[in-house]
């Protein structure tokens, strides 16, 4: 059973971190909803409020098959800020395991150079942020072990493409049948 | 601003329930979560917990301008059950204002007689929910005052669909493009 870690902080845009952290477990993917906010109670960028599973303190990210994080604001400011965060990024890269950003949130994974001459993709107006990538603008880009998606409108797609990777596409299309997503 | 009452039940679908959530704050609607399991933290189909805004035993229901009915198992049986729920439907429709339900909830509206004679959509499999309605396999029906759609996968349009009925289709769209949905 893949292991999924997906960081959700204060500002974070909840239905980007939640859609993922359903439809990974709907696939019997084992996610866990780690806080970065130093309390598992954490609010996001629309007042949503939820209960994370552990604490970034709490978590090593070594076993990890998937890092994902969401964007939102200001939620992926902190996220970007956040020492351990950084930390989980490297950690999960360095093990050739998969690292997944939506929305503003690629733009962690621009500034720390992890995109250099990938195709990848990022919320509409912030393709500058991804540095020497090779930017477009399709719903979800895969270039090695790096995922990118642009927004909460690409949630579905991003998580579906997750599970592609891991899973095969048949897989995927059957979520997607279950789920009633493009039928 | 227009009022929306959402009802969250142990067991609801957590993302059929957020995404309207989200998305119909973003359009600046004042939405309330409604937990109707006795405490304001629940916890969904999918291991998600969220802190609701309000119990429903707090909550009249006569001033909303929309009801919301996410579905999940065993959420969407749970609501059925529920006494104060089935209260809220009757309050809302009485009024004449939009009742709302995605996946299987609708079978609660079609359970109720509400929607004889109308065109409705449900989750695949249990179109004979709907009794007397005009059951199609659309993503998303709109008829009279009330709206129903099909699952997680076609949460978003269900979403984009209450904000078109309550604020335009220009409203709708621009809410389509913020988000990335389809664009």
């Amino acid at each position: 059973m893949a292991k999924v870690a997906l960081l959700f902080s204060t500002g974070t845009e909840e239905c980007e971190a939640l859609n993922v952290v359903d439809i990974l477990r709907r696939a019997g993917m084992e996610v866990s909803i780690i806080s970065i906010s130093g309390d598992r109670k954490v609010t996001g960028s629309h007042d949503i409020t939820i209960i994370a599973d552990e604490l970034i303190e709490e978590h090593s990210f070594e076993e990890d098959d998937v890092l994902v994080i969401p964007g939102g604001m200001p939620g992926t400011n902190i996220i970007e800020a956040n020492e351990l965060a950084q930390k989980a990024i490297k950690t999960v890269s360095d093990k050739g395991k998969f690292v997944c950003a939506i929305c503003a949130a690629p733009k962690v994974l621009g500034h720390g150079a992890y995109l250099v001459g990938r195709n990848a993709c990022i919320y509409p107006g912030m393709d500058d942020e991804l540095t020497g990538a090779k930017v477009n603008h399709e719903e979800v880009n895969v270039d090695g072990k790096f995922i990118t998606s642009r927004g909460l409108g690409t949630a579905i797609p991003f998580a579906l493409t997750i599970i592609e990777q891991l899973q095969g596409k048949e897989a995927a299309d059957n979520m997607a049948a279950k789920i009633v997503f493009r039928q």
